[in-house]
């Protein structure tokens, strides 16, 4: 019998890094009311003209760690709509994410199997064993979209460094 | 006793993507040469003046995958020097963590607990437990440097996609 995956810390760790999101867009508000700009300027900013803008990065990476969460746990993850167009939307966006993420606990994800075959949305009618799935894709995919949405406000300025998306570690004395 | 920790697919794909990186390295230099510009100016491209330059960028993820592979396993690391000024030598920095990065096996870190102390380069005299250093340090920034540079790329035009990122993934019916 293939043996199971140690998921949970993978999940837990999501959670962590969108907690920490959520304090980098209080950081970009801080800094459009110091500049006097309106802050969900940002929603549509983009490092390329055909990259996907600010509130899509946001989006996808919510989605990205609530799907994960959901197919290797077994519980349907709810569904959200692509309709912020605020930062006060955004934040709620990452709360419901945060919501579900938060929900499933170790045991929920302690029967997970490398091999388990896990649906993709995308292509259609295809999928990837657990193992892959996790560490080839959720893993990169949920990264990509947080430090994209990142970059693009250090591109535009906002004052931010890697504690801010790292969020505070539980150092030790070595 | 603490469990053991699942950390062998981690360090793997560490790997996958650090040979996908490569493979990007190589579309910016066919860009370069279909814009006819010296490819080697990508190195100093930053995202804003106080962001690291690409260059940084490709080193630190090297040395991410190349020093969580070695604080795991237990097996000293290889030094590299940072010297590169072009992406022949880019190249030959990831071959070398690469090199490092593989020969490092299942067994070898088949022992880490989750609570080992793992010292940290910075700050002095601090570390992580292995849990933490795993999941809340070596993993965001692995790919938050591999995405800045992509980020970096592609917002000088690159002609770069998600699949050039994640590279290709064993698709099942599903």
């Amino acid at each position: 019998m293939p043996p199971a995956m140690e998921t949970y810390p993978v999940i837990k760790q999501f959670g962590r890094t969108l907690r920490n999101l959520d304090a980098v867009l209080e950081k970009a508000t801080k800094y459009a009311e110091a500049r006097k700009f309106d802050v969900n300027n940002f929603l549509q900013q983009r490092l390329f003209p055909d990259m996907l803008p600010f509130v899509a990065q946001i989006r996808i990476a919510c989605d990205n760690a609530k799907t994960g969460a959901a197919n290797l746990s077994g519980k349907p993850a709810p569904k959200h709509e692509d309709t912020e167009k605020t930062f006060e939307e955004l934040h709620a966006r990452i709360a419901k994410a945060l919501a579900f993420v938060d929900s499933v606990t170790e045991a929920d994800l302690a029967q997970v199997k490398e091999d388990l075959p896990v649906k993709l949305a995308y292509p259609p009618n295809k999928g990837l064993r657990a193992n892959d799935y996790l560490f080839g894709r959720q893993i990169p995919n949920f990264y990509f979209h947080v430090v994209t949405a990142y970059d693009i406000l250090r591109h535009n300025g906002v004052d931010l460094g890697k504690s801010d998306y790292l969020g505070d570690l539980p150092l030790i004395d070595a």
